[in-house]
């Protein structure tokens, strides 16, 4: 016997409706009968992204999202900020780059949250900038930072304000429209519980003016002028995978039937019960503000990542993620987004604690379950 | 009891193997398992190809591998001559336009293929033409053009040649290699069996070299040479829709199974087999060289383009397509391509006699059918 557990912050777990619901004889996608298919998909992802914005289907992954944004956030003549303290956050900062728009890229240390105060005082001084863009979840180091407390200061400043949701989105608090969240993007595989495939974008008024206004802008397949027109008449300008979008609407379904505050609720749970496992057995949580959606871990002294990730799939089919760059053999990863609840967490931290035991890191064997199963059964 | 019968030039039919392969438990994207999946598809994709140039797997549409492959071919100092002789040409040459591209478009009438002599005479007195680009078999119009003598004449006059085969590759003889087509684009949903979202491309090593030395081409996710360092370890630069990779891979075995040549003349046959039909009930091929991969017949007169499509729809929940722009209401097309065979054809036909005896059109009910039996038994 083989299961696979996907653990990875990315793809997620998908529940076997969403995954039989897109394998269902299909018709063609210039018809009523997909039209209803976006229209509920529009509605739910409204629901699921807090927001009364229109939001936009991409058939592409959450980077092509993302990149779309970009683009056409900033016509000739903007300037861009990116706070980039990971490996998504810098990402945003190199497409810019590739299309020529100017771009301030503030580096911080990995696995650090930006101080909102520093984004006040840079943009008192720098009034050329004309956008903001950070990653809500850096999902490289597992770190959240305030975008609340962020979006006060970029919108009072009068900026255009990006957000990268990929990993918070369905998973976490994020409320454009409270906060002041002019662009928020995220991605089908990670909390909204399909397979890769679809990117998506929630967009204020405020952000559709200077993208309609951005007639240049140099991208066809990627360009959200085109993409707003047609969704308007729940379409699309290019041919969608559309089997993914009839998934989407069965998961977003699942989410709104649940409730977004109590998947919140489910989700924090999950992290603090694998924060908690991990603290009970001698692991260190690499962030410093550790996000709710995934939890990295600091190998233990005398443990290889490699040999604990390794062990995970060999002996549970369990697939965790580990470091990426300068973190690479220093940290290991855990998801909490998709289709997982607090059992398959208990799998998790179980099957970790195994593993450690026979690589040879000490500690009280069932310390982590007992830590874990504490948090769950006072939520009871 | 009411099935879906996909008729259209794409999305087309899809095996049941290839939506349930799709359907299965899946692992990480970035493993071992995965890359094998790369692996095979990238191999298998130039059988179906028939050519040996490597080629790249997007995430997207047609419209995305085509943008990608503009942008890429197309560094400061080109110029691209577009052949629009359809829906489908004409969007080369706005995606040129929307970059900044400068470009020659070159209208045809719509159901006409293009002179090669035409483009011979032309980059004579062009010399500052680097590109030329066009459809292959124009979908809008179900027109196929001499790809084979145009090649010579490019290649003669040493420029890149880029081909949309998204309604040609794996229906038509489409030999990049022996022919000389430097980009060769195609789509998931027409004969390469799979729902929609991932486009191919097959490129030369003329091709890579230009687009090898674009450093600063405004393209991130559609960035080729991003693709192509990925490609080479079996991987991708962005998280791919890879679910849809694992059916690509089980759709390019069916093909490859039947051996290319054989797709070919099962493509060519159903082709015929339709045009025989609508000829023996009075009907006219819309098409001055029709190609056959799709089927565009001009609507009878007294009888109304919607009236047909709608009832091959509600009562043999058959699904065609109609004419785009100013052939609205003046064709209607069916398509050959995707997961048909010949008895498949014989329900399309027999559906649109039926179809048309109802709406009052004047024939011989049957002899579309006889007509059609006729090319099909010859085969046997």
């Amino acid at each position: 016997m083989k299961k696979i557990r996907l653990f990875t912050p990315g793809p997620c777990a998908v529940p076997e409706e969403v995954m039989l619901e897109m394998a269902r004889p299909f018709e063609h996608h210039r018809t009523d009968w997909f039209k209803e298919f976006m229209k509920q998909a529009a509605e739910k992802l409204q629901t699921v992204m807090c927001t009364k914005n229109e939001c936009i289907i991409i058939t592409g992954s959450g980077t092509a999202a993302a990149e779309a944004a970009i683009v056409g956030c900033n016509p000739a003549g903007s300037k861009m900020l990116t706070i980039e303290g990971g490996k998504f956050g810098q990402r945003w900062g190199l497409i810019a780059e590739q299309y020529g728009i100017p771009v301030h890229r503030h580096e911080i240390e990995w696995g650090t949250a930006i101080d909102p105060q520093w984004i006040a005082d840079y943009l008192k001084n720098a009034p050329d900038i004309t956008s903001v863009m950070l990653t809500h979840s850096e999902t490289s180091t597992a770190t959240l930072c305030d975008v609340e407390a962020i979006a006060k200061i970029v919108k009072g400043a009068g900026k255009l304000f990006l957000v990268d949701g990929i990993t918070s989105v369905g998973a976490l608090p994020v409320k454009p429209d409270e906060w002041g969240i002019d662009v928020l993007i995220t991605g089908a595989q990670k909390s909204l519980m399909l397979p890769p495939g679809l990117g998506f974008l929630s967009l204020s008024e405020e952000a559709w003016n200077v993208i309609e206004g951005n007639k240049d802008q140099h991208a066809f397949y990627l360009n959200l002028i085109k993409a707003r027109k047609s969704a308007q008449g729940h379409d699309t300008p290019f041919t969608p995978a559309h089997v993914m979008i009839r998934g989407l609407v069965k998961a977003l379904d699942m989410l709104v039937e649940e409730g977004m505050e109590n998947v919140w609720k489910r989700v924090a749970a999950m992290a603090e019960a694998t924060r908690k496992a991990g603290q009970a057995i001698g692991l260190e949580v690499f962030s410093k503000r550790p996000s709710d959606s995934v939890t990295a871990f600091c190998c233990p002294e005398g443990v290889k990542v490699k040999d604990i990730r390794n062990e995970l799939q060999a002996r549970y089919g369990i697939q965790s993620a580990g470091g990426q760059d300068h973190l690479k053999g220093k940290i290991f990863r855990i998801g909490h987004m998709g289709y997982v609840d607090d059992m398959d967490t208990m799998v998790a931290v179980a099957a970790l604690e195994q593993v450690l035991y026979k690589l040879g890191h000490k500690f009280e064997l069932g310390a982590g379950v007992t830590a874990a199963q504490k948090v769950f059964a006072e939520r009871l």
